[in-house]
């Protein structure tokens, strides 16, 4: 059935159970913050066709990916999420069963991570697009920032890259999965469709942290972070680069591109930390699976000159 | 020039100035709550061809109108603003001028009310999409809910109805500005362009006020509301028709619609709020534009009968 033989009355009664009892009002009452936390904010916005296609993306994994990519938004602050606003502009012919499997991946995601969807609005639209408002609370001395990492810090990385590019080669051109075996193209895909806000990481890291670090996340890709971080905190960065891991699902996909994912791929959703070493040291202690990349050294002495930052996703370029 | 001739950061560092410093991260960090204050927050989507055309809105008005639609969210909930968020989508065809002039009329209207652009997303879709979250910041025990409306309370209203749709009347239909004079039709048209949040009459009613009362604004026309204030309060409402204010403009514009326009039209984002006499006496000498529609009675006792609840704005439906 199509929404636009339901009405928005009716759309808008198979939507509420997925939302938090605070919707009915102009606005959602979010109640207090935490003591002595502040609130942060995110926006994005994701348009079919542009950051998710019928073939590389079922509904299922659009709520999922959309809702995921706000809470990494959070989780790179050193946040914990607070709510979720979802916004969706939809062509009439759009099919409820497409809709409620978008907000099937929403709420399963977002309640994984303890985050109600507390409002938003569903409008018409020609092309079906979505957009999700996070926020969030966190310390303030506690916060991590783009312009925080400091000389001597430690580069950590909360898990692998190029696996969400990699799934995504492999949805794009089917024939490439002879080249995998079923685990390992299911883990790439897997990692494109689902990805998840290393929410899980700050939980062990802000009671280890005594003062504001540096973060970021790298859905812009690992090259991005390691770059935004050491520009903003006006810094640069020795990476060894021969222990970066590459996942030999990657290497077996396509030798030749398989570093270019690692840095450029983006949209894994992993945690770019700059920590004192002490703190990464304890962290990885407790989840071993966090990696250092390298170290935070002083302007002009680091070794990221050959990141080409003109690889990085470019909205309105052909 | 088209953005697409720019790329993604000349035009963010084209909108840059727009924004409050705290954009950079991957959250804006929007610091503590006012004592004893709770959040609250609002998300709505604008979409070209549906919500706004060039014929009948300027791209400064398309800006204008986008922060007041949700700034006058916040004011229905009794609330002070705190932070718009703004995601944009946008086909790479469009004009760079059309872009800023967009922003310029976000600016000037967040500005006007005290409420800085924090953060948000800018990204390619095939048709231009404005996606906008405000939050803000009330006492609960003072705030205004759709739910609260009490058996006795007066009924009043911010301002004049109509207006934005007679307006809007008269940019789709040109010729029909024969029918009036030019300040008229100016008054009308500014109805349509440049609505106001009314923030004005809140920073009035919020010192008078010792309880949460009922409220919500009329941007889905001045009847919606009354339906939805006493649908969720349980109450129905005497409404003293006649006395339901009626610009002369609209009745020379159009005999026939004018009541129409009036109840229906909506978009005129005025407040439509439920008051303890003593308050509402109180605040109309404070503010003697604000008038008495009626009076808040037991269930089945009023006489909104014959509001037609399929008149209003259907999203999904031909």
């Amino acid at each position: 059935m199509q929404i636009r033989e339901l009405g928005e009355k009716a759309v808008l009664a198979y939507l509420s159970p997925f939302c938090d009892q605070r919707v009915g009002d102009d606005c959602a009452i979010m109640g207090q913050l935490l003591p002595d936390h502040d609130m942060v904010i995110t926006s994005d916005m994701l348009v079919e066709g542009v950051h998710f296609s019928p073939q590389t993306t079922p509904p299922y994994s659009v709520g999922w990916r959309s809702a995921t990519a706000n809470l990494s938004d959070i989780a790179a602050m050193g946040a914990q999420p607070w709510g979720l606003t979802v916004c969706l502009g939809l062509p009439p012919t759009t099919e409820l069963d497409w809709l409620l499997q978008v907000y099937e991946g929403l709420r399963d995601c977002a309640s994984k991570y303890h985050t109600p969807i507390v409002g938003g609005d569903l409008v018409r639209s020609t092309i079906a697009t979505i957009s999700i408002t996070a926020i969030g609370q966190v310390r303030i001395e506690r916060a991590l920032q783009r312009s925080r990492a400091q000389v001597g810090d430690l580069i950590l990385c909360s898990g692998l890259h190029g696996l969400a590019k990699g799934g995504l080669e492999l949805l794009l051109h089917p024939h490439l999965q002879d080249r995998l075996t079923p685990p390992e193209t299911q883990l790439l895909i897997k990692a494109h469709q689902f990805p998840q806000p290393r929410l899980d990481v700050i939980a062990l890291l802000q009671p280890l942290l005594s003062r504001s670090s540096g973060g970021m996340d790298s859905s812009d890709g690992l090259a991005d972070a390691l770059q935004q971080i050491t520009s903003a905190s006006g810094v640069s960065a020795h990476i060894t680069w021969e222990q970066i891991p590459i996942h030999p699902a990657l290497t077996k996909l396509s030798p030749e591109q398989a570093l270019d994912w690692v840095l450029y791929g983006g949209e894994d959703f992993q945690l770019v930390l700059t920590l004192d070493p002490s703190i990464a040291t304890a962290l990885i202690d407790l989840d071993p699976s966090l990696h250092i990349l390298g170290e935070i050294v002083p302007p002009h002495q680091g070794n990221l000159d050959f990141i080409r930052l003109d690889r990085g996703f470019a909205h309105f370029q052909p």
